[in-house]
This record gives C-alpha cells, sequence and structure tokens, in this order.
C-alpha cells in the first residue's frame, strides 16, 4: 500500500498560513478571459457578460469520501476537481473556475498538500479551469476539501435535472459501475494488508477500474458532442450516487415516471468480471454503485437520429407518464422498481 | 453555558442525506434578479451581465474557529455567512449569492442543523442575498462549514489590496480589538464553568464585546456610504487577523510601506475596560485580536474632504514610499514596526 515518504517532510508550522498558501499557488495562471483575478486578494474577480454563470461546491471528508490508505494524493486532488466539473457538465456548462477550501491536521507535511495542488493543477490544466482562490486552515484530525466551480453556458443552454418530456429517450454516456467495482477492489487489498503487511496488493488486469474509481473524468467530451450534434438535452444530472439514485431525480424534478431496460446498461467486461468476483449482479453495481460521473440525460425522439451515431452515448429507457414509477424491465423480463440504495453518508 | 436542548432531538440518520436538505432549504426563496436557479439540481445558475463577479471561500472548523460550548449554532450560521459577506465588502462589491457546506457528524441533531441554518438564513434576509445550493455530508467528529460568496461590483469599482498610492490616507471602519475581547471573556467563563458548573457565568455589562465576537456585521454600510460620497477606495481589505497583519498585506499588495498613529486606532471604551481586566494594552488588542470583519482601506489625500464627514470612518494614518516598513507611531511617540501576530491556525 501506499506510505509517505518521510525523508522530505517539511512541517506546516515551519510554513504558517500564508506561506503555505503561497507555496501551494506559486506559478498558477490564470488562461480564462473571464478570470480577472485570481488567487491573493479577498475575492477571486470573474467577468460573465452575457452568459450565465452556473456555480457548485462539493465537500470531500477523509474518512468517509476517501481513504489515504489507498489513495495518492495527486489522484485525491484531480478527482476533487473533476467531480466539480462534472456538476457543470451536468448542467450543460463549461468548468472555468474553481476556489479550494482545505482544513488539514498537522499529520500532513507541506509536501503531501504540495501533491495534492499538483493533482488539482493537472486537473486544471486538462479542463483549462482556473484555480483563482480558496481558504487554507487547519483541522483537529483528518482532511477536508471543500471545492466551489463556476461555470458558464449560454442562456439557452443551460440544462436542469426538470425538463424531461414524456417518452424522451433517456441516456447514460460512457459504463457505469466500474468506480465501486475499483472501491471494492481496493478496499479488499486494505484488508489484506491490514492483517498481513508483507502481502503485497493484486492488483494486477484491474486498471480499468481501479482507474474509474481513483481518476474519473468529467465528460465535457460529451457535452461537445452533443452541443455539436445539435442537440440540447431535455435534462441531465451526472452519476456520482449511482443510476437508480439519479434516475429518481429526474424523474421527481420532472414531474414524471421513466423506464429503463436492464440489457441496455452500458457496462465494461472488467466491471463485469470484478462483480461477478465478488458475487454481485453488474446491474446492481451500476444502478447503486455511483461515482462514475457519467452524464445521464434526456433527449427528444426528435433528436433520436442526431444522437445515435455517438459512440459514448447509450439509449438505455424512456420517460413516461406514470408519475412516481421509477422502474426497470430486467433481462428476464420482470419490471421491477428502483429505489436509491447508493452511497448516503448520513445512513452510515 | 449553553446546552443542546434533547427532548426534541432528531437523529441525523432518520431524514437520510436528500431529506435532511429538503427540510433545511425548505421555503427558501431567491431574491436577487441575478439568482435564476437556487437549490436543488447540480449547480446554481447565477445571470451576470455586464458586471464583475466575485467569489470567495471560506472555511470554519469546530474546535478550531468555534467552540459550541460557548456558541450558539444559529450565531454561529449568521456568522458563517456575514464573514463571507465581508469578503465581498472588502472587494468593493455586493454579496449575492451562496453555497453552504457542512460536514456533521452524528453528534448533530437535526435540530442543531435547523439552528445553524436559521442563523445563515437571517443572515441572507438581512443583507438580501440567496441561499443557492451546497453539500452536506458526514464527518467522522466535529462540524465543519464552507461557504462560498458570489458577488457582483461595477466593472470599475472592484477594489484590490493593491493599489493603495504613496501617501494615501489609510481608513478603518467602526472600532476594533472588541471581537477578541468578547472571545477572552467567553474562554474564561468556560474555564470558570469547567472547573465549576455550579457557577453562573457573569457577562453582565459586556453585551458590546460578546455581540462582536458572536455577532458580527458587515460593512455594507461603509461601502455604501463611501460610493454615495463618489469615493473608490485605492486599496481594501477586511480586518480578519487583526489590523497589523492587514496592513502588511496592504502594503505588500500595493509594493508601498505604511505608517499609522496608535492615539488615532478607533477602540470602543468596553473593549478598552475588558482589556485591561486582562492586563492587556487595548492597541495589541485592536492590532493582534482579529475578527472585528471592519474595513480597512486607503483613499486618495484629494478624498479627504469627501469622507472625513462619515461618522463610522477613522483615519489612522498614510502610506509611504518606505516598501516593507510597516509602522506605528506610538502614544509616546516611539516608531515601531508591526508585525502579523493575529490568529493563525497553523501555527497552533
Amino acid at each position: 500500500m501506499l506510505s509517505e515518504k518521510e525523508e522530505n517532510r517539511t512541517e506546516l508550522n515551519e510554513l504558517g498560513e500564508f506561506g503555505l498558501i503561497d507555496l501551494l499557488t506559486d506559478g498558477i495562471t490564470l488562461v480564462n478571459p473571464s478570470s480577472i483575478k485570481g488567487v491573493g486578494d479577498d475575492a477571486a474577480v470573474i467577468d460573465n457578460s452575457g452568459f450565465r454563470t452556473l456555480v457548485s461546491t462539493d465537500l470531500l471528508v477523509e474518512g468517509v469520501h476517501f481513504d489515504l490508505m489507498y489513495t495518492p494524493l495527486k489522484h485525491l486532488g484531480y478527482k476533487a476537481a473533476v467531480v466539480n466539473f462534472s456538476d457543470m457538465a451536468a448542467m450543460n456548462a463549461e468548468p472555468k473556475q474553481i476556489v479550494v477550501g482545505i482544513a488539514v491536521s498537522n499529520r500532513f507535511s507541506v509536501e503531501a498538500l504540495e501533491a495534492f495542488y499538483e493533482g488539482l493543477r493537472l486537473a486544471c490544466t486538462q479542463y483549462q479551469v482556473d484555480l483563482v482562490g480558496g481558504d487554507t486552515t487547519s483541522s483537529k484530525s483528518g482532511l477536508f476539501i471543500s471545492i466551489t466551480v463556476i461555470g458558464q453556458a449560454a442562456t439557452d443552454q443551460v440544462c436542469y435535472r426538470g425538463g424531461a418530456g414524456e417518452s424522451d429517450l433517456i441516456c447514460v454516456s460512457g459504463d457505469l459501475g466500474g468506480a465501486y467495482m475499483g472501491l471494492l477492489l481496493l478496499e479488499r487489498e486494505k484488508a489484506v494488508f491490514k492483517a498481513d503487511p508483507s502481502v503485497q496488493p493484486d492488483l494486477d488486469g484491474f486498471d480499468y477500474v481501479l482507474s474509474r474509481q481513483l481518476k474519473p473524468e468529467a465528460r465535457m467530451d460529451v457535452v461537445a458532442a452533443l452541443r455539436e450534434a445539435g442537440v440540447r438535452p431535455t435534462s441531465m444530472i451526472d452519476i456520482s450516487d449511482g443510476l437508480a439514485s439519479e434516475l429518481l431525480h429526474l424523474s421527481k424534478a420532472s414531474a414524471l415516471g421513466c423506464r429503463i431496460y436492464e440489457p441496455k446498461i452500458p457496462i465494461d467486461p472488467t466491471t463485469v468480471r470484478v462483480a461477478e468476483e465478488f458475487g454481485m449482479a453488474p446491474a446492481v453495481a451500476a444502478l447503486n454503485g455511483g461515482e462514475d460521473y457519467e452524464l445521464l440525460f434526456t433527449v427528444s425522439q426528435a433528436d433520436f437520429e442526431k444522437i445515435r451515431h455517438i459512440e459514448s452515448i447509450s439509449i438505455i429507457g424512456h420517460m413516461t407518464a406514470n408519475t412516481g414509477e421509477v422502474a426497470m424491465v430486467t433481462t428476464d423480463d420482470q419490471l421491477i422498481p428502483l429505489k436509491a440504495q447508493g452511497w448516503d453518508g448520513l445512513k452510515q
């Protein structure tokens, strides 16, 4: 498993708050014309004439959302940024700026935070997003990360959860369930390691599901492909808690029901293999696993021809007039109601 | 001291994440025309044509920034919002929206979070700000609050820390040191209570400094008064860490030195009395105490006549060409350098 390199450890109190901020934000440059002023004042300044501004915030808590025993801090930084970008994708908008709050205990070294920021910066570079501000403070124990993302969209392009029409097609991007299978694998190896630290982790051949868990991506490419195809989804959400939970959100917000078809749910072969290893039906991983950060959206039937050629999109069902009925037709033709069983930290 | 009423305790896990969000955000209405879409989607949507958008974020950590033994949760909610509004005041901008992240352990009841949100909402109503989104999750222990504020300003009205000119007048709003004296009083009563829980707190006659600590306000009135007087500060910052620390920020960002005069620092008589009770020079409380959330700003000498009649503004010194020299002339005519000794969580 991972262990922090201790030979290069600088204590946080050697730098103090402002020294740490200077170090972590050194050399950050702004790429978006709308980013007028970044880190270093009471607030960042953003110019947004003629666009809609979108804002979303996410908290990541050590021991709840991530386990540093198997999550490299650089990956954590990357993921923390990307899950926020995914919220912008879910609005059919483009992320432009982030502000980052971290509360950290003395257990962490300066180098550990630098690794976290390295991941943040990599994600920002990858997605052309500016890191424009933040707050850095201490915690009694553990690492808390708060990221707020600001995005832009043309006024007529914003997609809400509520907006699906009766009989609209239900689509998902990519494939589902992989991130959860990656998590189960990492948890299993952690348990093995705890029982006997001399055992080496056995993660060969599982790269795909591990990267789904440790290094998810926001589907800006799907947002771009839809725009290029001239399609504005009638509703959209990103899949952070599992397909079932998100379908319930879309249906409730749109005051409609929906029906999806189990055989249509896109699942990667590696996900299927790992699910079987764990004695779990792959569809259950897709429905309840969460953290895939794929997009779930609806389009008008009239747009079918425009989207059918887009490789990374699967049509998995349609909206119905039956308000409150969120159901799946299984592979053996049973109609079962879907319930939200995704991750819910407060119920743990 | 304060004790949570236990007779009306609803466990967090009775509601779950979405039930809790529904409860806490029930009936929130939007008052700003720029708030297009609030709570309930992947992101809030804000319309900002023709203005600059400003964004700032603050993390508040239990045991570091607040002590629930003497901080009522409603006050904490109010303060958490107001300290963010103050960041907007410091940019000469108006707060318009906030997003709120909270991570909370099972130690807290639903009613406790409702009290916190009551304070948040009160602050939002008071300052005409919309609560437009957030994230609610669990923590292993303690309460973590992350608030991001979005504000607006006309493009030519934004004030930065760097922008002061040589010989500009240095001004502060209100009076300083009170919040820190309030904190010392509360800490003293806490220690007394811990030693003997039958002793009643003795806080009579200290209302002013207690309210400075527990219920600070953002000086939007000063921002408005300056605008009315036709004055745009050349630089501005809010006093969260103490006057000395903020003077160092302004001077560094403006690449100038500064000189202030001890007798000119505005200090309330109650603050003086409490400081003396604690054997502390009142100026030390003002310089290093922090959390007053007053505004520190510079104006051109040419604007002197425009601001001298504004009641809540004191002129305490002037900028100098001596880069790096941040100094105070004491009451007995000594020239002493100022150092940042304000609260710095990471050095504790």
